[in-house]
């Protein structure tokens, strides 16, 4: 007999869904399983029809996302050896925001055979880019009645979030709009597959949503202002009862007992998001130290002492990271994606060759000829929007820049200038939060560039300044929601009072840190000067040949 | 018995020396030969010896010259069957300025056991960059002393001109200038070694040396200034008797003859230069017709109607080109290099198994592709400055630029950005040009790109909005050398009274040429204009990033 107590987290990206189960004691990760969806991202045509799809459309299945928990979850108890009674919790995450209609009772509309043909009835994934239509408009709205929401939003808000999603199924899809009782993010929507109860939680309502914890949503006439038929969407369609994280969302139904080889009753923590839920598991639960997870793109968390205005921000959201503080986002669309780009199109067949011959990949390469350079020493100096730019300027058509190229410049110089633009960017949002309040010390670094480039880690160690420290657990996400599983089940039932709590006991950095060389960062702070003032004058107006390019680019396609 | 007259042109390249044997009467190439020059570029150690050069050294050795006269002229004699007797003329054109240090009857001091292991005693090379020293102080020295001459030079001169290699031998080898009797150009060094008699032509002289037939070479004082021991440099070492091209040096000397197979007293021309002598072999004897030599670099030359001085020009010379005209030259440092630079750097295997599979370099495989493309539609925008600034800003530390990246950016569309950028820097010199009184109504090309890139020249057509025409003769200077050849010997002997008569029957252009496309020439104004407000932002000053991103190279270089 043990006394030992475990949770199930689970995070859902986007192709597959992650289980682990996780020691509560210590945050040792006993089991995983991971399940990919059937239906993957659909973006060209709906699964078993033949309904094409526009450009930039995303959708997914949500049957994809039961598949999960009927999968992994029997995996990890049966790998383990764990009694489900010892099993006191569960916590999801999600990306975000990953939305969809639904019945009353939650039935999604997409898979009712009258609806399964309308592509506007399926899952809209965060990369779904079809609505940049209705996200002008919104923010055009709300600058021209002088609603000050988008001050949390670094002024504007992305076409990826929730209301432009639902204003585009009511544009081009009235009649689904109509059906749809509710209009739920898909993290919520699991949660009410697992519970039979539906929950909001605070951090997608605060981050893709607009809802404050002291405002609430904006008021009803704004809505009405976009279209009339959708003043009443938050009581018609949505709830205003937000949730906040780590509360419970209720006890694991039958049916979904049924599923999962999990007891009846099992704690279920409201719904949680990818990235945020990584800060705890990064064992940030307090102001000061900045997560930063690096991955395709970099998506920088840090919690506030007082909810300020940092311009250019993401969004600031109190209860959005962890409860009762203000969680600001930030981001940079473009980072280990930037170097997948360079390595499939700019690096030479003598370069593969050499790989080859040493017995490693592209990457490695490269970033071994780049460590022996000394900052500066190829002369280059990159401006880091090849994605264009969320954080600071939330400007899409900024396009990437390369300055100082001879024909003398070798790919590991491009190369290495790439990763220093990215840390640049990163110091451009680390002074932004700075200098309006919101102090950052130190970093913890999460996602999969950690493990898999130490020169880039200790490039942004000194073009920061900043010593970085790297979460032990190499699956932040699905810890993170174990974590707040933990949380939901109670201390009665051997989990912990709150996440901060939760975190000193299950979260834990690595014993390995990247100490700035401050005799590099001399030369990094000259040329972050550079970087500023080709950043200012490209991405603040005083030359937009960015957007011009673009848009010469755009009329030449279209003919 | 034939009535027919040939002439031999010899162009004397970077590597190899190339005789051709031309039919007088219509230009016709009835047989040539390469002589490749057994010591090449002398870059690392010298001949023979123990003795090694410091970087940015490029000599050569003066017998590899006389080679080439050995070796080529039999060889086309012997291969056409011609008799000696009705070949009425010789005529050479040279890389400039590439220089020697001579005793008073023409032998090189290198060929001399006391100083053969001396770097100093051989030629030096145009490529030789190890005087940017004296060229510094020189420009310095003239400004400050309020001298105008460099206003012909666009405001500076080069440190691979005459009187800076001049000047770093008399700096680093003081014992070598002494021994010196003569400082002269190789090209008139070889029309010395042909005839006997030490002849000084008016472009090497005009271009490198800063001569003008009207005030003729600096003052004593202003060499004087710049070291006393160099004030009498003229009087002493050089000539101020300058030849106009065209002109008759002398007669083939009997020890020439011998080498050579020719007759004694055959006519030789005096001496020009590689890229002038293409001129005349392109057509263009007369204002109005810009002939662009298209190759590794551009160089573009224009005969004005009068001397103008068009601000940043490498030089204009009166009888530089052909006699009694202005003749312009300016240049881009980077070109055919920049695309080679781009296949050796930038181009992923991908490319290179997809050219193999079709057959076709990787030149050939990226311009097909970049074909597809309409201006504009790639986003991309580009500064040609890979090697830095020739014309028309004159500045050696810009550097390249790249501007409009995304991750969809494929290499094909970079390539087309390169070549677009190299057309805006024609076209930025062409409006100089024509702003100040020297009109440019047609493009003659001529060089290897326009055999090379069919796709290039559109551009270059499309974004001038001129005619290109392109010079039948792959081999212009060679010709251009036989047309001189034909003018030395004149009417009697069967050649010509002036290079506009050789030209007009000996020099033509080919049957297709590029006429602009005036839908792609509205895009290309579009980005023209970006091209220039880029251009004259990080080239006139406003932000001189690309320069404190070399020092700050040059800085962790050193250490």
């Amino acid at each position: 007999m043990t006394e030992e107590k475990y949770t199930v987290g689970i995070d859902f990206g986007t192709l597959s869904g992650r289980a682990v189960l996780v020691d509560v004691t210590n945050g040792r990760e006993v089991a995983s399983a991971v399940h990919d969806y059937a239906n993957g991202v659909i973006d060209t045509q709906l699964p078993d029809s033949d309904v094409y799809l526009e450009p930039d459309w995303a959708l997914q299945d949500p049957n994809d996302y039961l598949e999960v928990f009927k999968n992994t979850i029997p995996a990890i108890l049966k790998r383990s050896g764990i009694d489900p009674k010892d099993v006191i919790g569960i916590g999801i995450d999600f990306t975000a925001c990953t939305m969809l209609p639904t019945k009353a009772d939650g039935t999604p509309l997409c898979v009712l055979p009258e609806w399964h043909e309308n592509p506007h009835t399926w899952v809209k994934l965060w990369k779904h880019h079809a609505a940049q239509h209705e996200a002008n408009k919104l923010n055009e709205t709300a600058r021209r009645l002088g609603y000050t929401f988008l001050d949390r939003y670094g002024g504007k808000i992305s076409s990826e979030w929730f209301f432009p999603k639902a204003w585009q199924i009511l544009d081009e899809a009235p009649e689904v709009y109509a059906a749809a009782d509710r209009l739920i993010e898909a993290a919520d929507w699991v949660v009410w597959q697992l519970t039979g109860i539906e929950t909001r939680n605070s951090c997608t309502a605060g981050y893709k949503a607009m809802w404050s914890k002291s405002e609430g949503f904006p008021p009803n006439e704004f809505f009405k202002a976009l279209d009339s038929r959708m003043e009443n969407i938050i009581d018609q369609k949505m709830s205003r009862e937000i949730s906040p994280l780590g509360a419970r969302a209720g006890g694991l139904s039958e049916e979904a007992a049924g599923w999962t080889g999990l007891l009846t009753g099992t704690a279920v923590a409201v719904a949680n998001v990818d990235a945020h839920v990584s800060a705890p598991a990064s064992t940030v639960t307090e102001p000061g130290r900045m997560v930063i997870i690096m991955g395709t793109s970099n998506c920088h968390m840090v919690l506030g002492p007082t909810e300020e205005h940092v311009p250019g921000m993401c969004g600031v959201v109190e209860d959005g990271i962890v409860p009762d503080l203000p969680g600001f986002e930030a981001g940079q669309s473009c980072v280990g994606d930037h170097f997948e780009w360079f390595t499939e199109n700019c690096v030479p067949t003598s370069y593969e060759r050499e790989a080859r011959e040493q017995g490693i990949n592209i990457h490695e390469l490269l970033e071994r000829l780049a460590a022996f350079q000394k900052p500066g020493e190829s002369g280059l100096l990159a401006l880091d929007w090849w994605n264009g730019n969320r954080s600071v300027l939330v400007d899409v058509d900024l396009t990437g820049l390369l300055i100082g190229a001879t024909l003398a410049t070798k790919p590991e110089d491009i190369y290495r200038a790439l990763i220093e633009a990215t840390a640049f960017g990163t110091r451009t949002i680390i002074e932004a939060f700075n200098t309006n309040g919101v102090p950052v010390n130190e970093i913890i670094a999460t996602g999969g560039l950690p493990d898999r480039n130490k020169l880039l880690m200790q490039i942004y160690a000194d073009v920061t300044g900043l010593c970085i420290y790297v979460a032990e657990s190499s699956q932040a996400a699905a810890l993170g929601s174990a974590m707040y599983g933990a949380v939901a089940a109670g201390v009665e039932a051997g989990g912990y009072e709150n996440i901060a709590a939760a975190a000193k006991h299950m979260a834990r950095l690595r014993d390995e840190y990247y100490q700035p060389n401050f005799e590099n960062k001399a030369v990094y702070d000259e040329l972050f000067v550079e970087y500023v003032t080709l950043h200012d004058y490209f991405g603040r107006g005083e030359n937009d040949v960015m957007k011009r390019l673009k848009t010469i680019k755009a009329q030449m396609r279209t003919g």
